[in-house]
């Protein structure tokens, strides 16, 4: 079987459509490279970009596509709702097929080391592929976002893993690893009060005393007129989607908030689904093995 | 890209598991043959097989599985809740990949001349490989069951589609046809009563007022003490999985019953497990094109 690796790279533009539409370019009629989505969100002036392929493939292609970001965005200039720290924020490889996590673990350093050379962007490592305790969780580096970072990264404890104790000037910094499948679920309620968004974040979060594999917080989604319960689910078969979503409904009853719907970004793995729709059918003996992709000629 | 056909055959034995082994094994370690389930049921004394592959090897392996359930289940003995015309009772052929409804059809058709012409079994061509509108519905194919088929096959308008009007002593009659992907799912009820279970199926059923898609009917399941609400849904686009179970979970109330879970017999379609859940979690953008499968082999 051949290797497939996904990469969900977060670039922060999610307004000038010309800009991401330059990013994407380079997912696009590349051979090995599958471009599954591409996310902009205005209000998180942020867009999440989710590819899979062979690895050398899509290595190649997230390089170029941090080589336009760093041309177009310039974050002295950027602002939006979601917590950043570089023109490319993030750049997460996760093993997908024939793949052990140490495979991307290396496929995350040699992308780093490329991405600082090329560019002069320092490089988080992070995950599976963090050189220290204090930088496993993306949150933890990226504290103080791009306007802290210039002194930050001057730290010992936070000197990059490859480049100078330096931000880019117009792109800051980027985080780069390894990491496991994760769930990106947001979750909209009916109300304007970021409180309230707030609290029920700290009531699902791990960090607060929540759900041990939920990163959470609030997020104004202007567009709409809503707040947002913005999430990592860093663990699915732990802190499975229903799970979430039913507790979020459940205390945003509490502030007599109703909870509207929800959206997934990037990929679902086939697991996360079934888990959940078996949770709602009450399927006794589960769907495993049972789903299957049709894909009809006519 | 290679083509792939479902067959679900489903044999009148579902209590003697030798019986069933020596079915299931005519689709094992077969190249180009994916066995994906083997189903007895001790209540409805009926097994359904679902399995995938290359449709000449497909076609082998069926052909070989009707000859074994021919030699060993006998209809005069055979007991059971699920309604029945037949040592192997049906035997659809489903599209999967790269194929047509009109490919299936051949494929049913060289099936159903190849297993009479084996094994002297009556076969009707139904659903899509129907020759006339009367054949269409396997229910209507089948109404008076094994024991009133003597009778029913000397009528003109039953001529069965191959072979003579006249029964297989021991197998009956059997259905061969090419039909689209159904869901065939199957509700638990909290009750002993027999008519509450018959009276949410013609709720919720086509042919009495309900869904248009939805074949049902009650089922004792003596195992565990309870009613089935038993259906196909032979349209999951229209009638949506988790529209039937929050409809028979909302008739269920009326009688004061409460609904303890359902199962999934079969396969089920990627397609209508993404939009159950898209139903249950509000997801506003669906999940269109954001499910991956993952394999690690780590």
């Amino acid at each position: 079987m051949a290797k497939v690796v996904q990469c969900v790279p977060n670039f922060s533009e999610g307004i000038n459509l010309d800009v991401v539409d330059r990013i994407a370019a380079c997912f696009k009629d590349k051979a090995g490279v599958t471009l599954m989505g591409v996310e902009p969100d205005r209000d998180y002036n942020r867009t999440v970009v989710t590819v899979i392929g062979d690895p050398d493939a899509v290595v190649k292609a997230v390089v170029e596509a941090v080589g336009v970001a760093t041309e177009l965005i310039d974050m002295r200039k950027q602002k939006g709702e979601h917590p950043r720290m570089g023109a490319t924020d993030v750049v997460p490889f996760i093993p997908i097929k024939d793949m052990t996590v140490d495979d991307c673990i290396e496929i995350s350093k040699t992308v780093a080391k490329e991405i600082n050379e090329k560019y002069g962007i320092p490089i988080f490592l992070y995950e599976n592929s963090a050189s220290a305790p204090n930088r496993i969780a993306l949150p933890d580096i990226r504290k103080g976002q791009f306007e802290g970072m210039g002194e930050k990264i001057k730290l010992p404890e936070w000197a990059p893993d490859y480049g100078k104790a330096e931000i880019h000037p117009s792109a800051g910094v980027t985080a780069v690893g390894s990491r496991m499948a994760l769930v990106a679920f947001n979750i909209n309620l009916d109300t304007q009060n970021v409180d309230i968004a707030k609290k029920i974040a700290m009531a699902i979060r791990g960090s607060s005393g929540g759900f041990k594999f939920i990163q959470a917080g609030p997020a104004e989604i202007k567009e709409k007129n809503i707040m947002q319960v913005t999430m990592n689910i860093k663990n699915y078969k732990k802190n499975p989607v229903y799970r979430v979503y039913e507790t979020v409904k459940m205390e945003a009853k509490k502030y007599g908030v109703a909870v509207l719907g929800s959206e997934i970004i990037g990929a679902l793995p086939l697991e996360a689904v079934s888990e959940s729709l078996e949770y709602y059918l009450g399927l006794e003996e589960g769907l495993n093995g049972k789903i299957i992709e049709t894909k009809l000629i006519d």
